[in-house]
């Protein structure tokens, strides 16, 4: 290997948004690799909201990373060496390799990807882990019956496209909520759910009350906060709420204060909140079900891509304040 | 009959907490029964915290009371004429047959009761519906390990006192929180919880730190609120929570607002609202149970009792307020 490995470390732990400053692009060698292990270069890498947590030094779910450590992060990619039994060269794969072109793996976590149908992208979104997410969560936690009323919050990510498409799948009314007109567009246009609220519009509660007939059956939750807290009020006896993610929450210093947790008895919802690697074994389902309907046309997507390892910091930032569309990617090649 | 009926209607809806002043006593004539009725002469009135939502002409789980209309409650008493082919004169009968002496009834909802190990009054609490919301709630909802730590608000209650009990004869450690120092010594010397947290002594977080060292895996609630939140605080990752109750806010003018909900998400815990009369099917069993236990001395139960029907209004507008002492009953003879 001639190459150099590039790598984006974390170097200060951010309050609030983060700041491209708390990241520091290093170059370094490309790992050498030992028995048992081969050598990974990437080719895209995925940019997720819960990296976010991660640069945190709080209790949480997973451990925070290490300060002058790699960011981490899934990615997909070609096996470039390997002294591993069951990985060879140009095998291509997806794991947790981190922001950085080249990684050494034992194997542990990583899937080799072999679906002509798949795009390898896709392995970052609707069929990898964002997809899997939308479909444990709406499938096991929000349990939604064919006619009820389904909603989603950022409804044009990498998660919420997928579940409200699988709401339709699955016979529901699916409902969007999504920042600005072009969303909300393509949301009903593209992934055909049948409406879309805008919450930049300032007219959240009317919106979603003309948008939801029925009131609310499932609402799968990607961003809590005040979006959360409005839709507490338009929810059905017995509805269900998977908790995803708090995007809303993330960067703020100060938490938002939820005022209608009483809606939560009155209605006996049952929330759940859950995170898809605590759920393994219903993963190979899920990959198939979503590599099936992606397959099928059932389920689109869209990716904002951009490009090279140095852009991947701005491109995380932005995402955060939900200046991508569909999935964020880093095209690292 | 010669005894007239005394009833006690809602007159006004309260703002904030009840006053006598909206409840009026009333003494109307006993009820003729017709076919297929029966007459039942009252002993006991339950009052219950869910009655203040009952008041509220606001849409919830189930109907306001009318202006004018005798306030709902559960009593226990006497079938003292039947014109009905299942009760006869002398049985004893558990239904809601509200604030009132006398209630004709067609036997919807009505059970007889015949166990002599229970005694009439514990119809109303141990052996009644709170003692099921007590059993449901945990069991079903909060399925707490051998080993784990639960936690239950309003402790010494009628509901939360039969939790504590469950929880310790399923081989958990057993938290309560109450309010007081009589409670909290009650909780722990005479139902035999592990600790007792006293959330009026201002130090509820660093107390309940202390008596959950190893995090709270099923947080049983009955108040909602402030406690609810800093509860949130001490999960254990897969933490349970049965949202029975939110007496804290009943009378309050504005919600609490929730600050911790994040803790949801990164526990991956699961909340459950529920109320007791959608789980009818789970009733008997639950009803076996709790006399067996009671039977064996292995739930014990506390009585405030407050004399005649008059009494009832200011008997309710103290147990919003925490001053009734485990089960708030009203003696009707």
């Amino acid at each position: 290997m001639s190459e150099k490995n590039l790598q984006v470390l974390l170097a200060r732990r951010p309050t609030g948004a983060p700041q491209e400053s708390d990241f520091r692009l290093v170059e370094t060698a490309v790992p050498e690799i030992g028995d048992g292990q081969f050598l990974v270069r990437s080719r895209y890498l995925s940019l997720d909201p819960y990296m976010r947590g991660r640069m945190n030094d709080a209790k949480s779910y997973a451990k925070p990373v290490e300060l002058g450590a790699v960011m981490v992060g899934g990615a997909v990619g070609e096996v470039a060496a390997s002294r591993h039994p069951k990985f060879k060269p140009g095998d291509k794969v997806v794991g947790a390799f981190g922001w950085q072109l080249y990684a050494a793996s034992d194997g542990a976590g990583v899937s080799r990807i072999a679906d002509p149908r798949v795009p390898l992208s896709a392995y970052l979104g609707v069929v990898g882990m964002p997809g899997v997410t939308a479909y444990i969560g709406l499938l096991d936690f929000g349990q939604p019956k064919a006619g009820e009323t389904v909603v989603v919050s950022a409804a044009s990510g990498a998660v919420g496209a997928v579940v409200g498409q699988i709401a339709k799948i699955r016979g529901c009314r699916a409902v969007g909520i999504a920042g600005g007109p072009d969303k909300c567009r393509y949301v009903v246009e593209e992934l055909g759910l049948d409406a879309c609220v805008d919450y930049k519009a300032g007219r959240l509660w009317e919106d979603l009350s003309q948008a939801t007939p029925k009131g609310i059956d499932v609402y799968f939750d990607n961003v809590g906060g005040e979006i959360l807290d409005i839709v507490l009020r338009r929810l059905n006896p017995f509805a269900r709420i998977p908790l995803c993610g708090l995007i809303s929450q993330y960067n703020a210093a100060e938490p938002y204060a939820m005022k209608n947790a009483g809606a939560l008895l009155v209605n006996r919802v049952k929330l759940q909140g859950f995170i898809v690697t605590d759920h393994l074994p219903r993963w190979p389902a899920a990959l198939a079900d979503l590599a099936q309907w992606l397959s099928e046309g059932k389920i689109k997507y869209r990716e904002t891509v951009a490009e090279g390892l140095r852009s991947a910091p701005s491109a995380f930032i932005g995402m955060l304040a939900g200046k991508n569309f569909g999935k964020q990617l880093v095209k690292l090649i």
